[in-house]
């Protein structure tokens, strides 16, 4: 028997906003790996983020997070915005003013958007690259009517933000544009490499 | 702030045959609860199974399970019999043999399915009601062209099992069918019941 990664494409998932706050400093990310665990005695939500990102860096300090759930009716620009750059570096929130929780976590709820939910993280586990992260869903709504976005439609759409023109490296320097987020990679690709924006792996990059 | 359970509605799922072997005894059970978590060094995926489910216990004792993909061309009397009944009394294999990988698991390929993978567990957390489990993905490739099927689609489309002729209990006893799998509750359902069978909340249940 073998292994053929892209078995993993044929998971359906929806994307989501993953939001957190401490200490005065808010960020967020795009992520799809998100699920319900269980509902009774209370309603728990797990999800997986990559140990590099800002945003997960926060929420092991904070503890606790929101998921922002997109809608077929999402903004690419929003994407764009929390996907193609680091919250060390930039105000994610400068363009997408979000509301807040009383417990001071930013959301989004309205246009683009068919629901979000927050809460305190009640169980998280390191899985190599990742950690998986348990939340209490504590505060949430479904908001609006659109339809949830599935991740197979965003790729679909191909709505994916262009990347932004840059100047060539120089020298011979091979340049790798993540297919669905737009991320660039410059240098020889590792099989096992996987986007740190999105988390596709290196057979959704293509050379440019 | 308030929360409403109906949020996890907008939450996108596939829908998924989970299997495993413990010392000669094979059970498996549907799922929709399954997410990749990491892709470096390992590609890594996690799931939620109820502790009160045969497979679970079988999971738990034999480090190692299959997660079979189902497709758009799937075969309802396939979740009829994955879902409706407990491994613990009938063969649910009987009347859908599976193939089985070097390592003794059972798992689906074809007609009605998209892909499938299988690996040991290397990490587990229990969260109340459910267990997280996170296997490597060492075996599995896509099979088909079909598209994968979608928990919504499959909701929408309410190809559900019709439940079957039961007589009514005596007395005033309300019974509760499960919109989605259409497993019956019988008594006063309390508002944080989820249905054994497939995992959705009491807001699922309607009263026949």
């Amino acid at each position: 028997m073998t292994y053929d990664r892209k078995v993993l494409h044929k998971m359906s998932y929806g994307l989501y906003v993953v939001t957190t706050e401490f200490a005065g400093k808010i960020n967020g990310q795009i992520a799809d790996a998100v699920m319900q665990v269980n509902a009774a005695p209370r309603q728990t939500v797990a999800l997986s983020l990559n140990n590099d990102n800002y945003t997960t860096e926060l929420v092991k300090r904070s503890g606790k997070l929101a998921v922002s759930i997109l809608s077929q009716a999402y903004d690419p620009a929003l994407i764009a915005n929390f996907g193609l750059q680091s919250g060390r570096q930039a105000d994610k929130f400068a363009a997408f003013p979000p509301k807040f929780t009383a417990e001071g976590l930013p959301y989004y709820e309205g246009a683009g958007f068919c629901g979000w939910l927050a809460g305190p993280v009640i169980e998280q586990m390191t899985v190599g690259s990742h950690t998986i992260f348990v939340i209490e869903a504590a505060e949430g709504q479904p908001t609006g009517d659109a339809e949830p976005l599935l991740y197979a439609d965003y790729l679909a759409k191909k709505t994916r933000p262009a990347a932004k023109a840059e100047p060539a490296p120089a020298g011979d320097t091979p340049r790798w544009r993540c297919k669905v987020c737009g991320y660039i990679y410059e240098g020889e690709l590792p099989p096992d490499y996987r986007c740190p924006i999105c988390g596709v792996g290196a057979d959704m990059f293509e050379r440019v």
